[in-house]
């Protein structure tokens, strides 16, 4: 009675995770390279969290894991928090801007994968 | 207006992930080496997301991440369902046993932390 | 006095780990599935550690750190152990062909990224 | 031909990363807490290398792969690297002190797997 799984959107979702993935741990390196690392430290913190939710549902999406819904939800929380602090830092650094967006890209395709 | 910590529950939430870890990680092994694999197949499977989902909280834990309350959820589910499919092997294989219990204990814990 | 990164390799070797995080993920559990999984219980256990050694280096690289070329290094390692039994299957199951396939590109790759 | 594995080392050395995991990990997290983070940076930058590194060769030390050796060589480089940089701040921040100390255990007996 499980539905079908939808192939084309676990493909999209993967292909979210690994891009989110790499946006924050480059945004992660990113941040401790600027001046004043004090005023990123909140962005670090949400970069990492996100970065190992998304390493751990890409995992499971590849190998199409019963647990990837649970995986899902959490994944578009961590995303959501992340793009939340990004979005703050995102008219002054480019690396957040670009974390913001993939961030909210994975969220929205976790959240219909979790669905 | 968030809750002060639990350090307490924490850190037995902490424990119960790292040691259901490691019995995933012994019992997919110890399936792996059982004459009949394919019967294991669907415990082998539990094993293995359980795990990534015990080692992904527990460093959660050990930072005291924000996150954490979503990370014990998704790892509770993950321990329900190890836990259930370890029960069936656990009158014939003693690693499944010994899994069954750390599952059913970090599972409780879980669920308390994410409450 | 450390020599410039070569970004060019660097991605083409990101890459690698990635599609061969995949296919060991996606190798491991078509071996689960198949008829007879005692026999293709040692595949499992090089897909598992092959496919954990490509995530953590994949992450380094995506953050360019210095440990990359130990990283690279033991991940070359994991790619040849587990190439070396999925050729001992790559004419029965497809999956392990593909496997084997992105095992030796990646550790080709890694191999350069650790000389 | 191969050496039988001396379980008792082999125990050690598991403890000694599952402390190693957790102290970088407390040691990054009181890092983005100081006043002056951009002093930290790359603190916080081994001490995220060395997390990996312990989490991974932990799970592969818990299952007893065969992959170990090449794990723990890699690791004993990382704990290093972090240990190192955590020793020009022991004088001031506690945490580091601590992390530094974990960090040489673990390195010590990682090299000793690694032999």
């Amino acid at each position: 009675m499980t539905q079908p799984l939808n192939i084309q959107l676990m493909q999209e979702c993967l292909d979210a995770c690994l891009a989110c993935l790499r946006a924050c741990e480059m945004c992660a390196e990113a941040c401790l390279d600027e001046q004043d690392v004090t005023m990123m430290a909140e962005c670090i913190r949400r970069d990492r969290d996100c970065a190992d939710a998304c390493a751990f549902t890409a995992r499971l999406l590849m190998r199409a894991s019963d647990l990837h819904p649970e995986a899902c939800r959490m994944c578009a929380e961590a995303c959501a928090r992340c793009a939340e602090e990004c979005e703050r830092h995102a008219g002054h650094h480019e690396h957040c801007r670009v974390c913001a967006e993939a961030c909210r890209r994975c969220e929205a395709l976790c959240r219909q994968m979790a669905a």
